[in-house]
């Protein structure tokens, strides 16, 4: 075995069990010992195992595709929904979505159960892909493409993202055209590649235009609406308050309008307001939201696209793809008062 | 032919085609001519053809439910999709959703789509099920759920709904105990049985408390941010404008956050604002919002549960569900001013 690839037999061989209950794991079955499946799984990992691509392509078609989401209870995982419908209902597909709800347990059988009903291919809408799970995935020849989230994918495995640099340059650039000098930024997670990303947009709008920078007007929170009022709540009970807030998400957004509004302060009059995302209620707040658009739809319709050229076995000539963001202008933002 | 229930080969006969030709159209396949498929269609909708449920039953599990949405982009059905997939998930079972866009080209393809990939069965959240469509599937005998929606389906069909009129009531009530005695209300579109079902609660809630009805102060509008927007406009520019007013949903009632803004007035200083659905951005509205809950991710739940049982060859108690409305009070209600 020294050399090559390994094969169903050996791996078998090494695991003393039939080669059918090799085949029955990288299948997805259920009928099999968890010791057994856990012994298999790792001598697959370990050997680097790669099912020939013939062995799938001569199964039967089944027209199915996953889209497999962390939450399905959030607007933005929707845009991304109707995007990635689209495509698999032009293709005359069906489209078969899942939720595995930030629970370990969840995305192993999202896995089992995408493999044994003989899905052609996933989008995968996680905050994190383990190791693990993209051996597994790679292991069965599934076609798969990630849309992040959290961090951006090894250049091996197809990805679709958006420019959130450029996103937080030009939302920081808007609000210094309008003359505000003091600036204040609410990241997401400090981890989050997206969030570094964004901050450091931030940054160098302020470097390119001389302004200083200062750490008390940078925060992370979570990219819900409670994350951006106790946000907001700290930026505003600074001594020197700054006169904008650029949000890392339109539901933070709403976060930062509610602690102007407890203030007593008003949007736009005392503070302008950016958010990020661009999502349907951006429109609808009062005033209507500034916000750095996410084609978020567009990035379902892109990675729903890749898929199915993986699918029929097309070779991408860039496995990452980021769609460009882009600033839309609206009540929230005027030039700093006084 | 005279009494009994046709049968296949009764209809080939009629149609002069092949039995196989009629099964195909049962089955969903798109190789037979459009003319040939209408024949077929028509002479088992007249005859009344009945598929035995042994039939179907004998057929291969698929483990597929299908959700069939008219448009995917919007909160509210989001809610529901979140219940339908918690519970098909745990049975062990995978949800393919759909989206028919207010199309009927698509409603066709949705059905022959889930006929021919063989649907355990639906659940359908479409603005209007046609008759024909009611026919198709009923004479498939495909399982199938409604959940309203625009009209409350015959009794034979099973649904699930809410209390539509409770809910008018409860946010009437809960503003004339606030000491509102000028309410404006924006319904839907007049035609939709939603729409009746919760101004006829708002006029019981004002006539319990012997308080006159005003057909100025009741507006119709689509269930949109504008419908809202442009129906609190008017209602503001009455000579005598109302105190409070009551949406139809909370999409609307972010249109009238923003007329009220645009007015220079403040909510719920100058006016009190109630919403419908109670949608997740509801809380996150400034000043959070006082609405009518409606359950949806339970009635997804519910609708899940009902299909289930019924494609498990059970019998319906009740093939009408309607789930509790509650209201939510939040910020934007408040006692008149003066």
């Amino acid at each position: 075995m020294s050399g090559g690839r390994p094969t169903l037999t050996a791996i078998a061989r090494e695991a003393n069990v039939a080669v059918s209950t090799v085949s029955k794991v990288l299948n997805g079955h259920t009928d099999i010992s968890p010791a057994t499946r856990r012994t298999i799984e790792r001598l697959l990992t370990e050997r680097g195992y790669q099912r020939p691509r013939s062995a799938r392509r001569a199964g039967r078609r089944t027209d199915l595709i996953d889209l497999v989401i962390n939450e399905l209870d959030s607007v933005w995982g929707l845009s991304i929904l109707t995007g990635v419908e689209e495509v698999v209902e032009e293709a005359g597909l069906s489209l078969v979505v899942s939720s595995v709800h930030n629970r370990q347990s969840l995305t192993r059988r999202w896995l089992e159960s995408l493999l044994a009903r003989g899905s052609e291919g996933a989008i995968l809408v996680l905050s994190e892909l383990t190791d693990q799970q993209r051996a597994d995935l790679t292991r069965r020849d599934l076609p798969f493409v990630v849309v992040d989230g959290v961090s951006q994918p090894p250049p091996e495995i197809a990805s679709i993202g958006a420019t959130n640099f450029s996103g937080g340059y030009a939302a920081t650039e808007h609000l210094i055209q309008l003359g505000h000098r003091r600036i204040g930024v609410i990241g997401g997670p400090e981890q989050l590649q997206c969030t570094r990303a964004r901050i450091a947009g931030y940054r160098a709008a302020l470097e390119t235009a001389a302004l200083p920078g200062d750490r008390q007007l940078v925060r992370y929170s979570n990219f819900q609406h409670d994350g951006g009022l106790h946000a907001a709540q700290a930026l505003l009970a600074l001594p020197d308050r700054p006169t904008a807030i650029f949000a890392g998400s339109d539901s933070q957004a709403t976060g930062v309008y509610e602690a102007v509004r407890q203030a007593g302060l008003t949007i736009p009059g005392d503070v302008s307001v950016v958010g990020f995302d661009d999502l349907n209620f951006a429109q609808w707040t009062a005033p209507p939201l500034t916000t750095v658009r996410q084609p978020l739809h567009e990035m379902g319709v892109a990675a729903a696209r890749t898929l199915l050229r993986l699918v029929n076995g097309e070779r991408l000539e860039s496995t990452r793809i980021e769609l460009a963001t882009e600033l839309i202008v609206r009540d929230s933002t005027a030039p700093p008062a006084g």
